[in-house]
């Protein structure tokens, strides 16, 4: 294998987390030790930087600038929802940008996306006889990529929701009622189930779990909400954002709200995403809607025992995915690893590819980071698995809890009174 | 003065904060320290658990239990919204409840209603002649009681604002567009203000504020916003959850999203608070619809332009008093000290009375905790003076900086690459 020299390129895509700027950061570091590299160029925006031609000098940036990114949320370098198809003419213009400024390493820091453009660009390099390394390194809160035990950037968004639902427990704790709360998730309920983590106690919220993988049945809702609140005289439930009572946009439960509670005129306008998909994120329809349904469907029978129901919703929005304090020690760590490594991977191979982290079986966790094909991880998103959701598909099992506590780290230690009472006195 | 014997009982009260059980170790810390005091009880949900003779035995807490308690976030003895008036039965019944049980000192926790009964169970007692020491200690985190510079919970629902706002700030450079978030607040735009603690530079967000202190109109909100958005191409809003364009509570734009947004079927279903005022927190909808708003307003503007305008809201909701990752020291160490105070003050003096927090001159932070009488504290809420908030009312001065910063102790210590670029190539 000849060694190949040249610039390297790296960017950012997809919605960011906490830790991708972590892994921009390793790999910087790690292609400064290279001879075979010369200048390591940041994409601002990710493609949308290269199709302009606009790259930050990541040479050029102090040890204090990159060690204040360590801490820093949110992708650095900017990011992109753009997605190109093979064939595209943005792809096309990509390899010519970088032959024309001699890129030879590519990494592209980002989701299932992100592989898919980087094997698109790996191919159509190929085909052209255009002598290119590149390699995607994994960042995603959904925690949906293929051929992954995890990914880097859910751990702290998972410690994020974690550290939420202890808090909002504890409020509702102390003051009673129902809430809801909607946790980011469209296809995978990861991020949801996560929601778990903070338990203190057999009473510990959220009581509730619903996630995507499971059809959602409003009436069994509004029961499982009716059996919790009669047990604790309270409830916490955690829904996913992506919850639907079928495979299509319209049976989202978030279309079905609209169209339940909006007048017509103000509907017209309901925003969409860029993939022409109904916006779960950004919008707190969805908590309203469910809490809305609650109150219509107990507050008669609550009235009849002359009890006011309390019910409230919040749905976590951006914050779970950028909010700066929350940060898992083992997230941290992985996302630096997998930019180290992807740059050594690439440095040390002909083949392109893709970096993927593993769990090594025993007791104590432990992984193993290694690589996989582009195509191979770029083929779809996964989902959770059957056995970390329970029968009932209102809450998820031990198995999940297993699988994600050690990615979260240390949780807050927090904890509550022993209820001794003093005994009562008769006059 | 002889010495008051007798039994201790401490209640938590109102909207719980990140440190309010701080006040409440603190407090028994020092009960325990007292020949003075007997039992040291917690009333369960505040007057709630009074009136039904329900408390917890505080000296029967181990050591651990009380230290994982520092860390805890919300009412660990349950809290309640229960504000009686002067001559209501529920005071009657608790003096009575306070005899029964030989209870000679009561501390209540809570913002300015607490304060307000406390005082009135005070007028109580020494009418009935019981020799009896009543204390309020101040926690809100809407930081808007009458005679403290600010109030123990503030400072660690504001680090929760301003790390939430940095880090949105950040998600919304790397993927650009508007986005609106609503911070807690009724009437006192402080925590909204907060917001822009954690600004890193001059291009950072929140880069409009709007908080209730001053009426809101839609058209100067929407023109702000296209202002920025033109200057910068991106915009962040920080938005109190009380803005309204008047007093009343038609006038609340949380009403107004409400008349213009819901069927009617549904609006008639919206929940209101205890108080019969409209419901502000735990909902989404006035994000939604200020959302909604300047999409209408600038959609065609920029369609014209070919830019497609990305436009979210997020409602940061209960995590704002619960969260329990972002605690302020300063405001930690002061939830301690109030307590700790509350119970020497007490046990001191033969006066009622509120702790309140004083800062001293000088540019180096520093204050001093001392004691106002109950009736001054209850006499209302503070709201933030003029000269904290700019002349076009979408924004706060630095005079707001200066007074806020202190409170909210070290942020995350995040920073943006240095924009050196990568010169362009002809060919």
């Amino acid at each position: 294998m000849t060694k190949l020299k040249g610039n390297a390129v790296i960017g950012q895509s997809g919605g960011p987390t906490c830790v991708i700027n972590r892994s921009l950061v390793a790999a910087v570091e790690e292609l400064k030790k290279s001879s075979q590299i010369t200048g390591i160029f940041g994409a601002r925006h990710g493609l949308d930087g290269i199709l302009k031609e606009e790259f930050i000098d990541l040479r050029k940036q102090s040890k204090s600038t990159l060690a204040r990114l360590l801490e820093t949320p949110s992708a650095a370098l900017g990011s992109t929802r753009k997605r190109p198809k093979a064939g595209d003419e943005d792809c096309t213009r990509t390899l010519e940008v970088f032959q024309k400024y001699d890129v030879r390493y590519f990494f592209y820091i980002g989701g299932g996306d992100s592989a898919q453009t980087a094997n698109t660009l790996s191919a159509l390099a190929r085909s052209k006889g255009y002598e290119f390394r590149t390699f995607h390194i994994p960042k995603t809160i959904d925690n949906d990529l293929i051929g992954s035990d995890h990914t880097p950037g859910y751990g702290t968004a998972a410690r994020f929701v974690a550290c939420a639902f202890l808090g909002d427990d504890l409020d509702n704790r102390s003051l009673k009622g129902v809430k809801i709360d909607v946790v980011m998730g469209r296809h995978a309920g990861y991020l949801t189930a996560a929601s778990v983590l903070g338990r203190l106690d057999d009473e510990s919220g959220p009581h509730l779990v619903y996630v995507p993988e499971r059809l959602f049945h409003m009436d069994r809702f509004i029961a499982d909400v009716d059996a919790v609140y009669a047990r604790l005289g309270r409830c916490v439930v955690a829904v996913s954002e992506g919850i639907a009572t079928g495979p299509d946009d319209k049976d989202l439960i978030v279309t079905q709200a609209g169209v339940t509670m909006l007048k017509e005129s103000v509907r017209m306008d309901m925003p969409r995403d860029p993939s022409g998909h109904p916006q779960l994120s950004g919008t707190g329809i969805l908590a309203d809607y469910l809490v809305w349904q609650v109150r219509r469907g107990l507050e008669t029978k609550y009235a009849a025992q002359k009890k006011k129901l309390r019910i409230r919703g919040d749905t976590f929005g951006y914050l779970q995915r950028s909010f700066p304090s929350a940060m898992s020690d083992v997230d941290a760590r992985e996302a630096t690893e997998v930019g180290t490594l992807a740059v050594r991977f690439a440095l040390a191979s002909d083949t392109d590819g893709s970096v993927v982290i593993q769990r090594k079986p025993g007791r104590k966790y432990a992984v193993k980071i290694t690589c996989a094909p582009l195509a191979e991880v770029a083929r779809g998103e996964a989902t959770m698995p059957d056995h970390f959701i329970n029968q009932a598909g209102n809450n998820v099992t031990q198995a999940f809890v297993d699988y994600a506590r050690p990615l979260v780290g240390r949780l807050p230690n927090a904890g509550l009174l022993q209820q001794t009472l003093v005994p009562k006195r008769r006059t």
